[in-house]
């Protein structure tokens, strides 16, 4: 059960639902968001929802059996479209573009991909300065001097940048310099790091975990939002099967049911998705007829020399060839 | 390697050749297809090709180092298009659509089938007479009397009929009454099924087992084709994954890697794909952007009432939308 | 609901017994095998189970809720025991060893094997006369003229036969020349084959699916029951899984499971199960403490010069030393 | 390629051993750890390892094509034994049990569960005091008052503790508090934690992701050990696959091939193994006779009121048994 509360709730009105609560045997959890204050009752028992939802400082009331609550299209049945600065909306009826390399490298590769994006429109750009490696012998990116390196670049460029979290320690550290926190596969739940990130009021890109559940996925999301981070983007990376004639299968199917099961935007990510370069236009073109609000992908000038592995990342040609076809694909869905 | 022989080489030339295979320790298979006369040598040494490229009574010869070998890209690089009856082309440029009920049920049935198909100017219409069943007590299908009564309906309708062959003593029986076998994912490593629908000079088509590699898949359509027949399509059908939110995993990726590996005509099914009605839409559209060169689904008048399990069945009306926009994602994908 | 009849049942007896069915709305299967008599009885309405239970011409009858009836603990409490020829039984209380190469050879390889199993008091000799092969370009096995030379070798020293049948036209030509069938896991869901078995009295053994679950295995289990043989055993051969360091995943839980769902002997086929050769001797300990009723696995004079492939398959030495170990573990067992 | 330096190599001769390892471009990285110091070389280059080998200040050199270097075998031939307190060896030889409820919850349970160990002479007590939950309202444990609690009850029972830490900010508060630090099946790449515990003197108890490679797992191992942390376990708990008859796959061929593949103990947990409470003692046996070197389970007083899910505890007398069948098991094994 999820109960928003009016925002001018009295203590007294505060405790005669509380005490509702207890007698019904519920646990209450309180939530407060940037944008509201909700009070999420879990129990068994069953009662007249009316009896809660009439008491005075109650704004809504819903039954979600979900073992998700507040990142359910149960609860809210609108879409979440988020706004991002000025001039960025991701969610439905928009389409997000995320691109950029692997890792962020040098200064003369953040120019040369800023100014890729800039010629595509593309507002947002992603890197990796913090990367999480299989093997501690890796490179394992330039952290956070690398960061404000590239977001002095981005801000004079008017970009947005996406990078990934990997610890709650970087999180203080990483706000002042990024737009959105991408929370990566592995780390899909890192419940502290997840609990940490609803205390921040920045965009969370949450990946699913690479053998994650989509209950897994939503029951994550709502971790950051049940600790006050209503802005979050899932993201389908690819999941871990038998196949192994690509890196990651792809999960397309996963795109469509979350649309259905929560009000999330849902952002792909074809290039982790199948891992093999040539396939990665295919891959982002199904996705947005599977209903992605955005993708996000892979690009580097020199894809062969890019620090980090490199098998799944565009050079700007082939980019600007799938950019130009994504929003035909996604014009297209529009249109149904 | 494979081998295409002239289609007047002599005795003579025959055993030149054979003696030449056997001195490098090739051990050859003959294939006669529809089409060709081919000669596979699998073996291990190093030798010139060109030396026995050279011989008399040779057309084309082709190392192929994949386990499969006519079915490759490697062999043959320009896409196979079929030609069933007179009206229909399946393959790289044409968009094959395929639809019709779980099982076959009745006349009535039948015929409010044709009648949908034809006002949306489908050409092949599929269903059930043997159907593979998890339970034996379940319902089986009406068999050939059911094919029969089909058959002449669809004939004079001047629709194709596609339906699913589950052993081989069916075949014979069946092959007057259908234009198009189905291999079931049950059956996608029947190998003696295999073998002797080698042996007809019917189109098949052949679907992934529900855990089967590509390369097993592409193993299963060489045992198809080394047996005589090159009339082969493929069908991604979903894979099993640790995912249960939906009946079967679709992997939208294997459309895009088999495209790339075979000359074969890649066609997807979305309704055992994902198994879910009301993301057959999605998942179909998604399919085509990976690159499909068709789709076959399911419709009933009314899936809630239909004989087999019909969760997964769209109903008229489904179709009709979902039709017109697979052919719009089609027209935009090949302006690419 | 499975009703076991009468062995007198009279034909008023049963059309009674028809009609009270078709009053509840009940489909009903009849089942006649070696052994008994049954009706199985699918369906959803709620009725006083002694309605029926009281009728004439009724020895038992079960509610069982599982997919699978007649191959449920549910029926059956008691394990089934196996008797194959006069001194070979299969089943709790009871340890069966199966062993011998991939692919029968030659006759040398058979006297050697056969040696092998004598000196080592093993009763059942495995070797593939038919070979399900992924390629169609490898060797396929020497066929029905390998199984009687192997048969007539085989039983003049005593020892029984088990080996793969393919399909349904090979059943008859078959049975004079073996003890046990095998079903192979591509054959799984062959569910003609599994009817063709089903009427024959020949103890079958029944492989899982290489992703086949076990409520599948039991369905298939419940073909061959439901079609009149009760001599079934179920094999744990090794799932697909993303793990790729062994060619397959033993699931030893499948072992431990189907003991509890079923009566049927459990088989543990560990060189398939993981498929590496140094590994084999330790999943079969494990299987045997997990509750296998025995174990079948690959033995060769010389695995490296095997005609299959001899990747999984013991040399005769390291099988001594594993025979004897895995009685030690039964025995072990047996004592808990 | 690892090079194991003398104890008292002078600067001279690390310079010396520097230059030489640039001169082949290999990328040196320094480990120091409890025991000894290495030097990890990463490069493709072909060398004459004898040219560094016979370098003064080098104990011993060798070649590791693994991706994980220190942690396996190629390196270590001889089997890591790890000594715990006075009188706990764990590794090859020696048979570790550690049991205990899921989450601590009180002192009465705590006392009981003591009182268990101690009849059984069990010396490592397991229990969860942070706790990793999908949901974000669920229990997550006492915390560190609770650890506290339970150290001065342990300590004074000679107990020795084995309990999870889910993020670096928790190591640094529980070190002295407890004798061996888990890392969860969800943690299990989580870079930073494994860094952090690289840096402490403390065993850890490494599980396997829910679907990681055994690859991983061993890499995630030589992150603790390359950051100067020798005295690792590895833990297979159950996978993901597509079987649901169980809530994991307890991967049995996982322990034998981890024996092989590295020199470090291998502990077995069938609770989450296979996730089913009647079949946890099967499971754990099958993971004696496949060569762990423990067992790690969940025993509960009264498992159907624990805090936390008891679907996969025992209770006392199941555990009283388990433990005796085990240490035969782990008998009749040594004797092989």
């Amino acid at each position: 059960m999820i109960i928003q509360l009016d925002s001018d709730i009295t203590p007294a009105e505060q405790q005669q639902l509380a005490d509702k609560l207890a007698s019904i045997k519920f646990k209450p959890t309180n939530v407060k968001t940037q944008f509201a204050n909700y009070l999420i009752g879990v129990g068994k028992e069953e009662f007249d929802i009316r009896s809660i939802g009439n008491l005075p400082g109650i704004r809504d009331i819903h039954r979600v059996s979900d073992a998700y609550k507040l990142v359910s299209r149960k609860w809210k049945v609108n879409d979440t479209v988020l706004q991002i600065g000025d001039d960025i909306q991701i969610g439905t009826g928009h389409f997000a573009l995320m691109a950029g390399p692997c890792s962020i490298e040098s200064e003369e590769q953040i120019a040369a991909t800023i100014q890729h994006l800039k010629k595509n429109r593309v507002k947002i750009m992603r890197g990796g300065v913090y990367k999480p490696r299989s093997s501690p012998y890796s490179f394992r990116g330039l952290g956070i001097d690398g960061l404000k390196l590239w977001h002095s670049m981005a801000k004079e460029a008017g970009i947005a940048i996406i990078t990934e979290v990997m610890m709650v320690e970087q999180i203080e550290a990483m706000a002042d310099y990024i737009d959105i926190f991408q929370v990566g596969a592995r780390n899909s739940q890192n419940f502290n790091l997840l609990d940490a990130l609803g205390e921040v009021d920045k965009p969370v890109l949450l990946k699913r975990g690479i053998s994650g559940t989509l209950d897994e996925l939503l029951q994550s999301a709502e971790y950051i939002f049940s600790h006050g981070n209503e802005k979050i983007m899932l993201c389908e990376r690819g999941i871990r099967t038998f196949e192994k004639a690509y890196r990651n299968t792809m999960d397309i199917n996963a795109i469509a049911m979350l649309k259905e099961k929560s009000h999330l935007p849902v952002i792909a990510d074809p290039s982790h998705g199948i891992g093999v370069r040539k396939f990665v236009d295919k891959i982002a073109l199904a996705s947005i007829m599977a209903g992605a609000d955005g993708v996000i992908f892979e690009v580097h000038a020199t894809p062969e020399k890019a620090f980090s592995d490199g098998q799944q990342t565009l050079n700007f040609q082939e980019a600007d060839l799938l950019i130009s076809r994504m929003r035909k694909a996604f014009r297209l869905r529009e249109e149904y």
